[in-house]
């Protein structure tokens, strides 16, 4: 994919997305009713079945090539005391998956996925927001173009996911300046702050929102002036997975936040993807809310990495393999409904 | 395992049922905390993984024999047109499973389960349990040994599905019998049946509950009158499981109702099992409640077979890879929390 060399270029691929593929989508709803089941029965199974077949452009969707992005990044607001993690967590943790000892590495052998983890200048944390843009715009745009290029073709499903100590307050501040609303309304306790760091979180989003209040409407500045490189990567891959016919599985409140602006620079913009986890932090439910989606799964998970997204993907798998595998009432001489 | 010969030998394996391994548990919980994530960030797969442990009796449990019980059993009940399908539809679902045509045949090959289907008599439906018992004793107690006998020793996991059109009035008929409330609290749609279909399934369910209001503070003797063979095999399955130490996940309404004698006849008597899956079947939720329990997932799907509880089986996984493969904070080299 040709890298997008400036907000403008990006802003026209915004403008262009692909629309789904409906004759797909419609040949798996109709071959779900034929199958040995009540209609319906399966519920939300189908349906993804569906989702999967629409983005996929297959009658027969499939799940064997699934990829897990994990994109790290760090955060000038974390000397704000924000994080109950020190900063340089975030390299350890891109050891520890480097070493295999992360859960997110646990669970993608589990599911037989291809994890992949990319760390975006973790020596160069961005800017403190509360002081200025936490990116400039070259910045921005190659973390972007990042993300992007990590989507192969040819893959069946992305889950993206993230590491980055005091991502939780970019992601809060990001989705305030998206939907509206302050510190107190999206900040959550991270890692697990105590009430003081809370507080300090919520003060620092609402003097983001202050320093920034006149490029607000501007989904894309705001990616750029509030958020963080692993953000704006995770948005790069989502725009790219669009551009791919790769639908694609979020996993919790940080990986929705990033992929938001995508839902309000074009109708249907995240169309493709799903939340897979109803994360604990308190703005998930707010912003899978705003964003007119269920997540999949509510495990009382916290954690990001893309575990959320991981733990999912057998519900997936289990969508595509009833579709495909069960017989129809025909072949399988059933009785149908009275 | 004996198989039992009387309802007071049923009765007295409930009065002595064994406890968890509280140790087991303990040292699941304590390695949990030592482990390179926040503390309880994986939510629900923190406590699952102790709550495997301590039925297991592992500080490492493990999910390598997983077996997908499925009994299926005809009624005399559906007489009443309470169903929407004709009930020759139990052993034609039943051929279906033989031929790998089912939905729980895809969910249990992508789980790599050991699928067993047991059928129960099909050619002599229970009797209406409007009009008498639905089973004698011995019939009864003959179901509960078909469903303790197929519990094997050395199993990791056992999931308990059914089949059985006319089933989910029957269920809805023994919750009522053991936690109170009426058809219209209890009765719902089934595999669809429409508002007539509703109403007569209430009023067998009423007319049931009058016909056996003598034997309703017996949960035994309810489980036999207002049951089904299917039913009293998973509960006699439940119980052979927590003899032997072996986790139970249960599939929804009907298998969780089928069990749910076991938490009326001794304390603690279902701690051994998770709820799977929250039906779409209207009584679930409230049984789900009245039970103590939260479902792992809710997909919407109500068709039984197990195959919410086996949807759900890659969760518990995910619990057990992510506890015996990540790394913990000191053999990784990570900052704890500040």
């Amino acid at each position: 994919m040709t890298p997008f060399a400036s907000l403008d270029a990006l802003r026209s691929a915004f403008a262009t997305l692909p629309a789904g593929d409906d004759a797909a989508a419609g040949a798996v709803a109709d071959r779900q009713m034929q199958l040995t089941k009540p209609p319906g029965s399966l519920g939300r199974l189908e349906t993804l079945a569906a989702w999967l077949g629409r983005w996929q452009g297959r009658d027969m969707p499939r799940l064997d090539k699934v990829s897990v992005l994990v994109f790290a990044g760090n955060h000038g607001v974390t000397a704000r005391g924000v994080s109950a993690f020190p900063a340089s967590v975030t390299a350890q943790m891109v050891a520890n998956f480097a070493a295999g000892g992360a859960a997110i590495n646990q669970l993608s052998n589990l599911i037989n996925a291809d994890l992949v983890v990319t760390d975006l200048d973790l020596d160069v944390p961005t800017a403190d927001f509360t002081e200025g843009p936490a990116m400039r715009e070259a910045e921005f745009l190659a973390a972007v173009n990042t993300g992007a290029a990590a989507v192969a073709e040819g893959t069946d499903l992305v889950c993206l996911g993230e590491m980055g100590i005091g991502n939780t307050t970019t992601a809060a501040a990001l989705a305030a300046a998206v939907f509206g609303g302050d510190g107190e309304h999206w900040a959550g306790r991270g890692t697990g702050v105590d009430d003081d760091g809370l507080k300090r979180k919520r003060d620092a989003i609402d003097a983001g929102l202050d320093r920034h209040a006149g490029i607000l409407a501007d989904p894309l500045l705001v990616a750029q002036a509030l958020g963080g490189r692993e953000l704006a990567a995770m948005l790069g891959a989502a725009l790219a997975a669009r551009l791919r016919r790769v639908p694609v599985l979020l996993d919790g409140f940080v990986s929705t936040a990033a992929v938001a602006p995508l839902a309000k620079l074009a109708d249907g913009g995240l169309d493709h993807a799903v939340i897979a986890h109803a994360s604990a932090e308190a703005g998930h439910r707010r912003l899978a809310e705003a964003l007119g989606k269920t997540p999949l799964i509510d495990l009382h998970m916290r954690l990001g990495e893309g575990s959320g997204a991981a733990v999912a993907v057998p519900i997936l798998r289990a969508a595509v393999a009833c579709h495909s595998g069960m017989a129809t009432f025909a072949e399988a001489g059933v009785d149908e409904k009275d």
